[in-house]
Formats: C-alpha cells, structure tokens, sequence
C-alpha cells in the first residue's frame, strides 16, 4: 500500500501533545473525531512488542468528551443507550452502546458519572454531540450540552501502574477496573480512571488544562524510563487480539448492537426509556442473522481500506472481514468480520482474496485465544 | 511542517474513485466525513493554476448525502436550518446553515430538493445524520433519514461547460446555477447540478451506481484531453481567494451564523419553525461581537493546523486566522479570520508569529479584492 501524506489543517484538529509525539517519533497519523490521533511510532509491531512488555504513554485527545449537565441530564443520557444506567454511581466509568430509533449503532462510548446531574461520554469516532443535541431539542429537555477542553492522556502496559504509583503515589494501584477518581501530582489535581483501549492494563487521564497535560507528558517520560517508557498510541494488532471494537471500522450505524455482540449491554426489560427500546425488541424477538466474530487467515500481511468478502468453496458470501492485521503471536492474520448465520459454526473454513491472491482462513470465537 | 502518512482504514473510507485518482497522481489526502478527500496532485500551485485555467475532475464522494425522506421530512428539514424554505422547489438547490437550539452553527450543506418529501442535505464536515436522527426521534416525526451511496463527481474549472457538453448535450450549457436535472450519458441518467466547491464555474454529478460512476470518471478524461483536463480536487488557494467557508476550519460549532456573515441565510422574520430561531433572535438584538473577515499578510508562506492569533501593536488580541495560504494572484498569505468588533474597519494594522518570526498584515473585506 502506498503512503500518502496526511494536510493538516484547523479542521484535523492538533492536540495539546502533537508537537510532544512528533519530537518522540510518531511516524503516521489517522484522523478521529476530527483529530489527530497517532497510529504508530517505531512501527506496528515493534509498538505492539513494547505495550506488552513495559508502558507506554498515549495522545488519544482524539477521544473526546460530550459533557452533558443539568436537570434533565440523567433522562437525556439514558434516551440515547439500551444499557440501564439508573443504578449507575458517581465515579464509575459505563461502556454504552448508543442507540438510533431504529435500534442501529451510534457510538460505544465509556459514560463517565462525575455527578447526578453531570457526565462525560468518553466518544468513539462520531459526532455524538450532535445526536445529544438533535434529542435535546425534540424533547426540550433542560440540559447543557458541550465538548470541554479535556485532553485525554493514556499510560497502557503491564508496568503503568509502577510508573503512575511513581507520579500519583501508591493508593493508585487500588483504583478498581473502570473506577475514575481526582489524584494529585505536583498540587494538581487529575481525573484519572483506570481504562484504557488496549488489554495491558493501565490508566486514562483526563486532563483539563493543556499546560498542565504538557508538564504531565514530560514527567511521565522522566520518571518512566526505569520502566523503558516509551510513546505510543492505540495498536491495530493488540486491539484486535483483545476484539476491543472500533466505530467506524468493526461496526457502525448500519449494524445493530446484538450484531456487535454487545448483548451484555443491552437491557431490554428494565423500566427506562431509550429511543430505540421498541425497535430492538422487534431485533430480539425475530433474531439477527449476521454477527461479529473473529477470522484466522493463513497469511502473513493485510492492508485494509474497505472490507472484504469471504466465501466458502461454493463462492457463497460467508461475511466480511472488517478489521485486519497479521498478528505475531499467532502467526496468522487475524480479524474482525460480521459473519452470516449460516457459518457461525467456528472452524468453518473460507477463502478470501488478498491482493489479488487467494488465501484460506477459518471462522473464530472471539475473543481470540 | 513535516509530511506524515495517513493510516487507511475501513473507518476512513475510500471511494469508489480512490484507485483512479491514485493512478492519476493523488500526492496528500485529508479526511471529510470519515471519508479520504483528496487535498492536492501536482502541487497545490500547479493545480491552481490549472484549474482556473482548464477543466479538473474531482473526487468529492466525502461530501455525503443525508436522505431525509416521509411525511415530516420537509418538516424536520426546516426545523434544522435558519433559511426559510417554505418556498423552495424541487429541482433547486439551497446553501443553508444548519443551527443548533443555542443558534450555533452545526454545519452548511447545499440542500436538494428532489421531491417535496424527498431531500438530500450534501453536508460538509459534520454528523449531520446523527443531529437529524436525534431531532426526529425527539419529535416523533415520520421520517426516513439516510446515507444512501451517492458519490459525487464535481467537473470544476472555466472548461467545465465545454467537457460536460461533449458528455450530456448542448442543453447542459442552459442548466442554471444551483440547480439541478437528472441527464443521459450512455443510457444512464445523472443526478447533475451547477455546483461546486470553486469559484471557477462547473458541475457536480451525484452519481448513485458505482460502476456508473467510475465509467464517467473514465470518460470525463477521455473526452476531456482537447481542453487538457486533469485530475484535481477543492483547492485550498482558489477557494479561500473566492471566500468559499469550511466547517471545521472557519467556523464550527461554536460559532453562530451571524458571525459567519450568513445574514442573508437566516429568516427570522417569516413564520417557518426552525430550533435555534428564539437564540438567533436575541444574539441579533444584541448584536455580534465578532465575524469573519478576510486578512493580507506580507509574507509568502504560511502552514495552519490551528487558529493563529493577530495582535495590534499593544498586543491586544485582534482576532484569530482560521483558514490561509499564499496566493499567486495577490502575491501575499491571505486568509479568513475571526476578528473582533473594535477592528472590524478594513486596513486594519496587525502582528502575526509564523515560525517564529513576527509579520504584519491588514484586515480586509470578503469577498478579496
């Protein structure tokens, strides 16, 4: 695949730490939520090495906020997900998938409780805002809906938790999975949550003011290099290995979430009220016919731009593969695909075309193992 | 500023013209409603140069349709926009801010009117799929609210008449501006406007049918060789010298439509309904405290990724440039700019840092002259 440079401009929105990346040798970019949002340093696997051996420190600003406040805020937030969020506490961080009317996938944000009447939903790529707006407005609810200036810094890998005892002291390493609380270095005080998009543990920091993020990137460097800290950002094969999802690539707005295997998430007989509450029983009841899970391909190299198609021996379409890239500790291209029913079986066998060559693959459960 | 590859991915689409414009030259990319726009071939001078000379076919699929269809859609429409349409025609095509319930700006499409329950908003930058679909379920409107896979291909440039001809007959030369006409290619209808993202005169062809479409893009060069057609896309020179405004880089959604110098897109007297129309009407009452206006600077280069600040000579904050670059024709940086009130007065003195060195520039009308 060819390399073509990427213009910035005002609209690829800069982060507080894009000049800091780019001194530590970032080496491509893609764009998220109408930001720059790094996508490997060294390369992808010699990131992907590093994030499970040691810590790395991320730009994901690209992860943006939706802060919604007020009187009404609770209802508005609970309209837009099939999770029921009514004994959701303050402090804890709730992975939603967000829902259209007609029960079709919006965005898989992280809601972050900060008070009754306050949350952040942490985005995925699309603008979320806009559908909080749109639904606001119908409803005339009396909320305050925004994007504050929040800055998101990740630290992922098996060592962050030494490297951020070091900054946030000791009691940190107590913060439960998917817990956020304010902590403080150097008489700031951080919202720090431990999450983060890759499965080698670690923390999100949700930093408030740009300066005090910029001072935060270099001593996270200077105190991490007894841990051989090193910049990174979200890796393609180590997402994929842990199946974390991705908007935009794995599913979107035309798939719905039983499809995206998010049934967990989806509570259809409590007692809230979200827009596409009818629609998804109608989903349920009648059941789905495709749905996401893993391919294992005997190849050794993948370049995705578009999906493509899988077929069995008598060329029908067994589904599409999303998601892709060869994987170093199963020595196969692994992936993410929306599978029809009729192959669900794993182990059901399939050819896919890989320039213009043809491999064989097989069907997985996810997640991998 | 350093060159840096993009990352494609099935979440930054390619379209169905993305191999062609690679095999004519494609030398940089930017993203556009998660989807590849190209943003220069030769260099952004040559392809100026020929495209206010010439004839260019752009790849422009990134400007995505939003169907909004049903009983309702003319409806929910209106309730989106600040411009009256309650006399629009099918046929036409209407340049209209879409606001949100604070009167903010959430993006400017050219809305289509197909038929009167039949409309395509061709956004720019923003989830305008997601504020419609938030909007209709708050309402309970009775509407159908779609991306269908329309893929546009714009014929920019003085020949553009003359190319188009060759393909759709004579009769295309009478087409008006902003309207549009299904025409016949090869047995093929095309959804044809007289649009574009240039100054330059020239066609936007929704195309619909993907094979249809890179038939055209093949036919487009072929019959255009005579009047040295090229590939190309919207030029970051020729559309800021034409005063043509970008979402996301001129103004976004913390900006209304005032100070966007729309004035002549919002009806706030006529009956029609639309969410921010009690919010626009005070922000008129009191009056606007900034706009956008055009800025001459007396240097020959100048790179943007975010807003830069203009000062006077107490270092007092003038306004902030959004959108520049160096034009050929006025042998200066020019550029659109956010200037407060007490510097609204054309010839404006100001200071601007680029790369570190200090330049001064005068404030001036838009259109440039």
């Amino acid at each position: 695949m060819r390399n073509f440079p990427i213009v910035k401009s005002r609209r690829l929105r800069s982060t507080p730490y894009t000049d800091r990346i780019e001194a530590h040798g970032v080496s491509s970019y893609t764009v998220y939520n109408h930001m720059l949002l790094p996508a490997s340093f060294k390369s992808l696997e010699s990131d992907y090495h590093h994030l499970k051996k040691f810590v790395q420190v991320w730009d994901v600003a690209a992860e943006r906020q939706v802060e919604i406040s007020g009187k009404d805020s609770a209802k508005l937030v609970q309209l837009m997900t099939c999770r029921d969020l009514s004994n959701s506490k303050v402090g804890k961080c709730y992975y939603a998938p967000l829902v259209d009317h007609k029960g079709l996938l919006v965005n898989d944000p992280i809601i972050n409780k900060l008070a009754d009447d306050r949350w952040w939903l942490s985005i995925a790529d699309s603008d979320v805002i806009f559908f909080a707006k749109g639904l606001a407005a119908g409803k005339k609810l009396e909320v305050e809906i925004s994007e504050p200036n929040v800055n998101i810094l990740a630290v992922q890998g098996p060592l962050s938790d030494d490297l951020m005892a070091k900054l946030f002291g000791e009691k940190i390493r107590e913060l439960k999975f998917f817990n956020f609380q304010y902590l403080e270095f150097k008489d700031r005080q951080y919202f720090v949550a431990r999450s983060g998009w890759s499965k080698q543990s670690g923390f999100e920091i949700y930093v408030e003011d740009n300066l005090a993020g910029q001072d935060l990137y270099d001593y996270l460097f200077e105190l991490g290099k007894e841990f051989n800290v090193r910049a990174g950002c979200p890796n393609l094969i180590e997402r994929i290995e842990s199946a974390l999802l991705s908007y935009g690539n794995d599913f979107d707005n035309r798939d719905n979430p039983f499809e995206a295997n998010f049934d967990k998430f989806i509570n259809l007989d409590s007692n809230v009220d979200f827009i596409g509450k009818e629609k998804l029983k109608k989903i349920q009841q009648k059941g789905i016919e495709r749905k996401l899970m893993g391919v294992k391909i005997d190849h050794d190299k993948i370049d995705m731009y578009c999906e493509k198609t899988l077929l069995d021996d008598e060329n029908n379409i067994v589904g599409y593969v999303r998601s892709a890239a060869y994987s170093p500790t199963f020595k196969k291209v692994i992936g993410i695909a929306m599978i029809n029913k009729p192959y669900w079986d794993a182990k059901t066998q399939f050819k896919i075309d890989i320039s213009e060559k043809i491999f064989v693959g097989k069907i997985c459960d996810l997640p991998f193992i």
